[in-house]
C-alpha cells in the first residue's frame, strides 16, 4: 500500500441517510436488482489515464496536480501502479481500463517502449492476482505523441500505419495476458483537420483494413474478448471517422465487420454528436452492436469533451434503462472515463468523485429496473404499435397494391396522442 | 403570362461590372467551363414550396406574404402555376422541383387529392412542353398535415404507413409523367420526439421495407430516374433517422439498397448535423452514393433550418470542388431549397434572391474548376500520400508481421507538415 | 364549467407513492417549507398562450390540436376563457398570465381590437372574482402579426412604434384592472434579421425611450406591479437585443432604468444564450434585478426554443436554490411557459403536463430548501473566501502598493482544491 | 538575424496574379484606400504567444513543434526574440503584441520573474529601435500557471489577487516603456467552473475594483494608451465574466468605467458567444467602446476556440465595414491572434499563414471601403428609417398620448420589404 491516500479505509455502503462523504449511499454491491447483484450489473471500471496520468492541463494552462509519480521513470510507473491498485481497492471497483502510455514510460525506441510495457504488464498481472481486480479493457494511445498528429491507421505516412499496427499488437498481447474482457479502439486522430489535404476514400479503406487485421489477430492469439470501437464526432480532429453509432455501423457493414466489432459508447461523445446517451445505446441495441459504456457527463453548453463525473440521476437512469432493455452488459461494463476538474487537487477528490459517480449509477440502475418492473412504459410503447399486429401484410406487398386499398377502403388515419408528458411523469416517479 | 412580376424581362448575363440588380453578373449559361456549358454543369432548379406555397410564417408569427393564390382552390393552384412558370422563364432556370401539396389543393379524401394532383400534373406537363422547363425531381410532402405528426413510413399506426405508401405511389407516377430525373424522399417526421414512446428497431425496419417498395415500384413502372434520400439530423423531430450521409449509407447497407438509392445533400442539413457541406459531398462520393444537392445556406449560429440563399462564394466553391472531383452531376442538379426572409415581401425579392444565388453558384463553380485545372491542391494531396505507392504490402499482411518489421527496421516515423494554411491560401487565390 | 375536461375533479396531493396520473405526488400547497406555504413560495401561474391559443404548429406542419374555440369569434374567446378558468381550478394554480391576442379576437382596427380586449378583461375580472384566481402578469403580443415583422419599439417605421406604444398602453390598463402583480415585455422581434438593413444605435435608443415611457405610464396610472423584461438571445430574430440578463442590465443602466425594471428569466432562453438557468438567476440577484421566472425546459441539443415542461429535478432544484438564496419571489412567481408536444392531443395531456411540472418544481423547491437548511454548501462557499476577511485593504489601495507588498513579503500563493465533485455530491444528497 | 527562417527575403506585394506563396497578392502597404495608406488602416500586429511560445499541444496531445528556443532559459528567450523580430521584419508587420510569460522565463520568485521581464523589455526596446517595429499592446498572462487556476482578480484567495495586481503593474510598466498603444486584459480564468463554489457578487466587485486600480495606475504613470478588455464567453472556464461586448458594457457602467475602458474584440470569441464578428464591432461602436480587434477565425462547428487564420473574405469584409463605418481604428489595430494548425510544422508555415491572413484582411478592407464609397448599402439603410425624420415627436411623449393618436388617426402600419437578399447581393458585388 502506498501513502498517497493516507489511512482511508475501503468505502462502505452506509445507506441514503449517511452524510459521510467517504461512504456509498446507494451503491451496495451485493444488493440484488432484477435477480442480479448490483456489482454484476454495473461492472464498474476505473480508468488509468484521467486518474493517474493526466496532469490537470487544459488548453490555457498546464499541470495543476502535484503527484509524486509524474517523473516518467519505471520507478514512477511502479509507484503509480501502487496508488492505482490502492484506489481500486478503496473504491471496491472490480475493473480498470488502461492505455499503454498510461502504464509505462515511453522508451527511446519502439522496442524499448514495448519492453517497458511488458514489464508493467507483469507487475499488473501480479497485482491483479493479489487484489482480485480485473481488466475490463485495454487500448493503445495513438493520439498523444506527435507521431500520431495526422492519424494512426489513417496516416498518410505508411510508416505511421505500421507503427500503429505494431502498437496495437503489443496492446492486444497485454490485454490478453491480463485477462481483459474487451479491447477498445478510439480513433483519436483518425479523421482530418482539413479536407484539403485528405484522401477520404483511401483513409477509410486503410482504416477498414486495419480493423480487419485487428480482428484477424484476435482470432490468431485466441483472445476471446470483444473488439470495441468508441465513436466520437470531433475533437481533437475537426472530423473523426467514427462519428457516432450509426456511422460506425455503416463502416462495419462496408468492411464486413458487423458481426465482429461492437461499440463502446461514451455519454460525452454522444452529446458532442448531437445525440442523447440513451439514443446511442438504443440504436446500438437495435443494430446489434452494443458493447460497453464510458460513463461520464458532458456539459451541454461547453462544446468540447468535458469528461465530468456523472451527476444527473434522471439522465443516467434512461441510459441504464436502454441497457437493461437490451439485456444488460455481457462483456461490457461501466467505465468511468471521467476526470476531476483541474481545480480538484486533493487525493481525496479522486475518491469522492468516484463515490459520487458510483452512487449516481446505482440510483440510475435501480430506477431503470423499477421502471422495467413496473411495466407502464413498455405497456404504453407496445400499445402504441399494437395496430401492426393485424397489419403485417402491409410490409409484404407493393405501393400500388396499398394504393388500391387506401382508395377502396377510404383509409383516413386519425392521429392519436403520443402522451410524451404522461410518459415523462412516469419516469419521474422513479428518478 | 401572369401579372405578378409585372413586365420584368428575362434575366440576362451582363458581366461582373453590371450594377443592374436584375442581371446576372457571373452566371452565363453558355459559357464553357471544363468543357461543358455552365448551365449543364449547374443544372439549376427552382423549388415550388418555398417560393409559391410558403406564406412567410415562423414559430412566432404567421403569414407575411400577400400572394393572390393563397386561397386553396384549383383556380388558385392554376394561378400559382402560371406565376411559377413565369418565374422559371424569367430566371432561365432549366429545372424545378415540387411536393404534391405544393401544386394541388388538399381534397376531402385521398382519392380527391389524387385527382387534384393528376389535374395539376396535366397542366404542368403542358407548361413544360410550352416553356422547355424540366422537372429535376418530385417528392411527397409527408410532414405538414397532422396525419403525419408521428411519422409516415415509421408511424405506429399502420394506416398512416398505408397512406404514405399510396401517396408516394401517386407522386412517383406524377414524377414519371413529368419526366422527372430523380425522385426524392425527405423523411421530415421519420424519427422521434421522444425515445420513451418509440420502438426504434421496428420503425427502422418499416422504413427499410418502405424504401424497398419504392425501389420495386420504380422498376415496375419503368422510372429511370434515381431514387434519392435527403439526410437531415433533426427538426421538426428531435431525432431524424436519415441523420447524415454516413447514417443513410449504413441504413442502405442494412436494407440492401446501396446500389439503388443515393443522397440529395442539403447545405443547411449538413451544418445542422455538424458537418461542412463539402464533407457530406466528399463522403457521399467516397461511398458511391452522391446524387444531387439542395443549395442554400444555414446560419451557423441559429440552430434551426434557416434555408437562406447561398451567399458565401468560398464555401460554395468548396462544395462544387468536391462535386467536380467526383465527376459532376449525372441525374442530379443544384436545387435552391432556399426561401426569402419573411420580411422580403416583394415579388422582385423572389427574383433577386435567385439571381444572387445563381451568381454565387456560378462563381463557386468557376473557382472550383480553376482550382482543379491549376492542379496544385491535387498535387499536394497526392504527394502527401505518395509514401503508400511502395507500401501497399502493409495492407495485405498481419499485425504481428508488421510488428516484426517495425522492431527489426527500427521504424520511427517523423511527422511532416500538413501545410493546411498553405493550401487555404491556394484556395483563396480562386475564391 | 365547460365540458372540455369532462368530469375531472380538482387535482389533490396524494403523496409520493400514488400512481394516479391525475394527482400530485409532491406539490402540497399547504405544506410549509422554510416557514412558508409551498403555494406561497412557488406562486404557480398557467400561461394562456401555449395552452389555449397555440394550435400545435411547427415550422414543418400546421395545427394538430382540435379545440372547439379555434374559430376566432368573441364567442370562441369566451368558451376559451371558460375552459382556461376550469383548468386553473382543476390544477389549483393560483395565477395565470396572458397576452392580449391570446384572450381577444383581432378586430378590424386598433380601436375594435381594444374594445374586444376590454370586453374580455371584464369577463376575466368576473371569473377571477368567482374563482379566486389571480393575474401574475400581463403582456402584449407584438411579434405574431405581420405588422411586427420588423420589430415593435425598434421598427424602422414610426407608425409601428406608435402602434406598439398604444398596444402596450391597453395591455397595461388591462393588467392594472385585473390586479396583475407584474407587467412583462418580451421583445420577440426587437432585434434584427440582418445587420445590413439595421441601425443598431437608433433602434437601441428607441427601445430605451419606449421602456422609459412604459415606466412613466406605470406611475401615471398607479400600477404598483413590477415591470419585467424577458431576455432571449435569438429566435425568431437572428439577434435579439434583450440577449440575456447581463445584456439587459447594461441596457437598463444605459437608459437609467436599473431601479425600475427587473427581469423575467426563462430556462429555455437562458440555455439558448449559453447559460444555465441558475446562472441567470444568480446573476440577476447579484445585479439586483431578479424578478420572476418562466419555468420550462429546453432541449440542449435542439437549438431552438422548445418550451417543454420541466422534468429534471436536479436542474430545477439548482434554480430554486438561487431563488431562495436571493430571498425568494416578491412580485414574481413560477409561470409555466411550457407547451405540450404537438403530438399530445388530448385534454388530459394539458393537465398531466402541468401536474408533472408542478411536482418537479415542488421537489426542486424542497431540495433547495433542504440544501440551504443543511448549510454545507454555504459553509463551503464562505470558507473558500474566508481569506478576504483580513484582506479587505487590498481593495482599497493601488497596483504599485500591492506590488511592493508582493515583493517584500515574497507572496507566493498556493492553489487549494475547489472541491467541485464533493459539492456536487452534496447536491445529490438532496435531488 | 537568426537562422530560423533561412534566407527568406522580406515579403513583397506582387499583385493578385502572383502564384508565389511568399508574396502578398493583395496587401500593399502604401496603397491608398479611402484617403489613407493600407498599412495605416489595418495596423497589423503579430502575436508573440501563438507564434513563439505555443508548442503545438491540444487536449489530446503534446508538443508537435520543434523550435530551438523551447528550453526556458534567458538565452532561449533571447533567441526567441531574435526570431520574432526577424519574422516581424520579413512580414513587414508594423506591430506586435505580447504577454509577460511569452517573452521571459518564469523565475523562482515574483521578484526574479520581474527582473527577467525587465531584462527582456530592455532587449525588446533595443530591437524596436533597430527595426522600427512597434508595440500595439501588452498584457499579462494570468491563466496558464497553476496559481491562477481559480482566477486572478476574482480568486477566492486574496494573495492571488495581490499577485495579479503586482503582475499587471509590471506589465503596464513594460508596455509603457515599449511605447505600447494599448494595454489589454483578457480574463482567462475570471469566471467560474461551477456556481456551487462561487460568490458571483463578491467576485464581480473585486473585478470592478481591480479594473479601477488599473485605470488609476495608468493615469499615475502617464500611460496614454487605451485600456482594453477582451470579451470571451467561456473556455477555459465554464463561464467567463467578460462574456461579450454587451456584458462588458454593463460591467463598465456598473463600476463607472465606461469612459476609460474599451473592448478588444476577437472573431473567435464573438462566435463562441453566439454573435457574428461584425455584430460585436457594430455594438461596440453603438455603445462607444470599440477599441481594437483580434483577427482570426473560429470553426463554427467546433465549439472551442480554434484561433485559425482568417480565410473567408466575405466575413472579414463585413467586419472592416463596421470598423470603417465607425471611423476606423484609433489606438487599436488588427492583431492576428491566430495560430498554426499543430500539423503545420515548418518555419515557412508561420510566414505563409500570416501572408494569407494579411491578404484576406487587405481584400476585406478594400471591399469594405468600396461598399462604403458605393453608398448603396448606407442609402438603403437610411431610406428604411426615413419615416422617423418627421416623427421624432413620438419619442418625446407618452403611451396614452400615442394611444389617442393611433385611435384618432386610425394608424394601421403596413409592412415593407426588408430587402435582405438584395442587400446581400450588393455585398457580393464587392467580396
Amino acid at each position: 500500500m502506498s501513502a498517497f491516500f493516507g489511512d482511508i479505509a475501503p468505502i462502505q455502503y452506509e445507506g441514503p441517510d449517511s452524510d459521510n462523504p467517504l461512504a456509498f449511499r446507494h451503491y451496495n454491491p451485493d444488493e440484488v436488482v432484477m435477480g442480479k447483484r448490483m456489482e454484476d450489473h454495473l461492472r464498474f471500471a476505473v480508468c488509468y489515464w484521467h486518474n493517474f496520468a493526466w496532469e490537470g492541463g487544459d488548453p490555457f494552462g498546464g499541470r495543476t496536480f502535484d503527484r509524486p509519480w509524474f517523473g516518467g521513470t519505471m520507478e514512477d510507473a511502479r509507484l503509480k501502479a501502487d496508488v492505482a491498485f490502492d484506489m481500486f481497492r478503496i473504491l471496491g471497483a472490480p475493473y480498470y481500463c488502461f492505455h499503454d502510455v498510461d502504464m509505462r514510460p515511453e522508451g527511446d525506441s519502439f522496442a524499448q517502449s514495448t519492453r517497458n510495457l511488458e514489464a508493467m504488464v507483469d507487475l499488473f498481472a501480479q497485482k491483479q492476482a493479489e487484489t482480485g481486480r480485473k481488466l475490463l479493457w485495454g487500448t493503445a494511445n495513438m493520439f498523444s505523441d506527435r507521431r500520431w498528429m495526422s492519424g494512426a491507421a489513417t496516416n498518410p505516412d505508411p510508416h505511421v500505419f505500421a507503427y500503429a499496427a505494431a502498437t496495437v499488437k503489443t496492446c492486444m498481447d497485454a490485454t490478453l495476458k491480463l485477462g481483459g474482457e474487451n479491447y477498445v479502439l478510439w480513433g483519436g486522430r483518425e479523421g482530418y483537420e482539413t479536407l484539403l489535404n485528405t484522401d477520404l476514400s483511401q483513409e477509410l479503406d486503410h482504416m477498414g483494413r486495419f480493423l480487419n487485421m485487428v480482428v484477424e489477430y484476435k482470432h490468431k492469439i485466441g483472445f476471446e474478448g470483444m473488439i470495441l470501437i468508441e465513436p466520437k464526432p470531433q475533437e481533437p480532429s475537426k472530423h473523426q471517422y467514427d462519428y457516432d453509432v450509426a456511422t460506425v455501423y455503416g463502416f462495419l457493414k462496408r468492411y464486413g465487420l458487423e458481426d465482429e466489432v461492437r461499440v463502446n459508447i461514451e455519454q460525452g461523445h454522444a452529446i458532442l454528436a448531437g445525440h442523447s446517451f440513451e439514443h446511442e445505446i438504443a440504436l446500438a441495441n437495435a443494430l446489434g452492436i452494443f458493447g460497453s459504456i464510458d460513463m461520464n457527463r458532458n456539459d451541454y453548453q461547453s462544446g468540447w469533451d468535458t469528461d465530468q463525473f456523472p451527476n444527473n440521476v434522471p439522465e443516467v437512469a434512461l441510459a441504464y434503462y436502454e441497457i437493461l432493455r437490451g439485456g444488460g452488459f455481457t462483456t461490457g461494463g461501466t467505465n468511468f472515463d471521467a476526470k476531476l476538474r483541474r481545480q480538484s487537487l486533493d487525493p481525496e477528490d479522486l475518491l469522492i468523485a468516484h463515490i459520487g459517480g458510483m452512487d449516481v449509477c446505482a440510483r440510475g440502475l435501480k430506477a431503470a429496473a423499477a421502471m422495467l418492473e413496473d411495466g407502464k412504459l413498455e405497456d404504453a410503447r407496445r400499445a402504441r404499435y399494437a395496430g401492426w399486429d393485424g397489419e403485417q401484410g402491409l410490409l409484404d406487398t407493393s405501393l400500388d397494391a396499398i394504393f388500391e386499398r387506401v382508395v377502396s377502403e377510404g383509409i383516413d388515419p386519425q392521429p392519436r396522442s403520443g402522451r410524451q408528458e404522461a410518459l415523462e411523469n412516469i419516469v419521474n416517479r422513479y428518478v
